[in-house]
């Protein structure tokens, strides 16, 4: 059997379970990191597996205009292409596309109602939705079925029905009408999917309903009810964490519980408690390396010299001279021999190495925390493990 | 014995040998990668040693405008503070002040006139050089004792005099004015290292007089009369590579032949033959790294689709779907997984990780071919070898 997704304990902290896939098998709660355009960014496949990264995700959006999901097939597929070989996931695109066309769904879903980026999102119909191509300007009409394509195309193991993302600002009406496209396009994807599925991707159907939980139970129950392997929170989930625990607080207690459950985007640190509290088994963000590029890099609260932080800022001129590593006692490849000194040295020189130093940390940082977590769950001492790893102030 | 130079065979075709630094050994003929401001653009240490290096060198003058050579020492000097821990190199920053204050004198001295670079070397006199930091146009006077104390800090094994680098287009009056001046810089330079010699670096001197047979002999007199350790070609080289390799040529006549010599700045392949031929044993140039960051890969020319030339640009299109690896047969770690498909997309995508894969495949490249012209001069085979390596048209 080449899919599989076992629960191996669950208790009111959480549950731990193994997601077999043909590429490995991931032990959950895990996080996906982010390899938008098919490369984790500033870091080797060698560099990811010996930081005991377990998963990556690609974006269809990215992938299907540069290099198109033809060239990676025939590049061998993601897996091969990247050199990564393990576990992956793509997402249907559409998150991208109703993102830049809405202004940024990305900032307004986690409550930042900022709208600067250019809008590339032409039109949404039943049909799909059409937009401009952020490379060159070319029209592109993806529906629920071209995604499939691409993704069969781009070959992760697991992959993501379209669907339409809703920004905080609409209302109730315009959440429900485009929740019942979205199933209508989850039916057809799973259609697609259907159509040539030959054991080697599994489907995800999207929980919509924004901050409504009348909608979140209608779309509990339609995904429940079809054939999806796994089941992914998704759409708005409120203008404000408080909000968004209690919009994942109750579409959880919907679910399906043996299907695995990522929540789409959110990976803060504390965050990740309150979703394993819930039940969730993966989670994806682009935190980590974004964070890396900035010169943060993570740490547990008790190791930061920048105190009550859940990272410290390289290129505080405070590190200049500092010879310890970014965490005593961590053991990732950079820590074992790179100094605050050194990075915050490379920063202000503006060396690419500093980028791939920190996210070397910053992953390992992630995965290590994953590892507690399923200790912990072992061990029903999350609380204990929680307050290790979250800053006081969250 | 800490610092030893063996040379284990020589013949006409260049010699072989061993040289000995308390970082570790060194088999020349040696290439000698660029770590600019003490980092590698873009690869690990890690990176650096698994692609067969042994020997990297920073810069000076980088480095004593930032971090500054006091901040390099409480980091625990270059070797350790980059993680490199083998074998390394500084300059004096004479070449990057001179050069950036004459306009571009890298390009001169490579016969290329173009000086668009804002100048800002403020005065040369006896005493050193006034200029402006590029960083944050502070004012700093660089002598020679202070070159060779900021060398000190950064601990390189192998440091080198303070000398005025020449361009192309000063006539004999001035560039024999000024190794003259470089000579007395020279002396004091040595003394300078001499007060406070702990055994732990070497000091190599410089050989000045530009394209003048007459000048290039006064200062190989001057410079093997004294007690450097080693000796480094350096000052105007010509206007083309004839005039080049000429000026190496009649040089390396009269160069003491026990001790180690560097051809500073040159290390393009063809270049690298001729140099050997000469008995250099070892060779600096940023054209591996830089030219990866374009989008350049070495390959040997047989192994090239773009005939005759001694690099891929990988940017071009007719890579996007070519699953092979950047050279067949190559052992690097980026020719074990990735394709030139997959990287031309990572150039497209503005993804670091192409720098990455190309570097890693560019330094081991260099270092394979130093390793084969090692071989051949062993066997006494070097045409053959420099047939196999360099483009017909080189």
């Amino acid at each position: 059997m080449t899919f599989k997704f076992d629960i191996l304990k669950s208790s009111p902290e959480g549950r731990l379970g193994e997601l077999v896939t043909p590429h490995g098998t991931i032990k959950t709660p895990a996080f996906i990191f982010c390899a938008t355009k098919a490369a984790m960014k500033a870091l080797t496949p060698t560099q990811m597996k010996t930081a005991e990264t377990q998963i990556i995700l690609s974006n269809t959006y990215h992938l299907m205009l540069q290099p198109g999901g033809e060239t990676v097939k025939t590049l061998g597929g993601l897996q091969k292409m990247t050199g990564w070989n393990g576990p992956m996931l793509t997402d249907s695109g559409g998150f991208q596309i109703f993102s830049l066309g809405h202004g940024s769904v990305a900032a307004e879903i986690k409550g930042n109602r900022s709208t600067n980026r250019p809008k590339t999102l032409l039109s949404i119909t039943e049909q799909g939705a059409k937009f401009k191509s952020y490379i060159d300007g070319k029209m592109h009409f993806l529906t629920p079925e071209e995604s499939i394509r691409v993704q069969r195309n781009l070959g992760a193991d697991l992959i993501v029905v379209l669907d339409e993302c809703t920004p905080y600002n609409v209302d109730k009406n315009y959440t429900q009408e485009s929740m019942r496209m979205s199933h209508r396009w989850a039916l057809r994807s799973l259609e697609e999917w259907r159509r040539e599925d030959n054991g080697t991707q599994k489907l995800y159907g999207i929980i919509q309903g924004g901050i409504y939980p009348q909608l979140r139970q209608e779309s509990c129950e339609f995904i429940n009810e079809h054939d999806f392997f796994g089941t992914a929170v998704g759409g708005c989930l409120g203008a404000h964490k408080t909000q968004m625990h209690d919009v994942v607080s109750f579409t959880m207690e919907m679910v399906r519980k043996e299907r695995p459950v990522h929540l789409l985007g959110i990976g803060g640190i504390s965050d990740i408690f309150v979703g394993v509290r819930q039940g969730i088994d993966t989670f994806d963000c682009v935190h980590p390396t974004r964070l890396a590029r900035h010169g943060g890099a993570l740490v547990k609260p008790a190791n930061n010299p920048q105190k009550n932080r859940e990272h410290l800022n390289l290129r505080n001129s405070i590190y200049i001279k500092d010879s310890n590593p970014i965490e005593e006692g961590c053991g990732c490849e950079t820590c074992a021999w790179a100094s605050r000194g050194y990075i915050h040295h490379l920063l202000k020189a503006k060396e690419l190495l500093a980028f791939t130093l920190i996210s070397i940390h910053n992953v390992y940082f992630m995965n290590t925390l994953m590892t507690a977590i399923r200790c912990a769950l072992q061990s029903e001492t999350l609380d204990q493990c929680q307050q290790e790893w979250c800053s006081a102030t969250n």
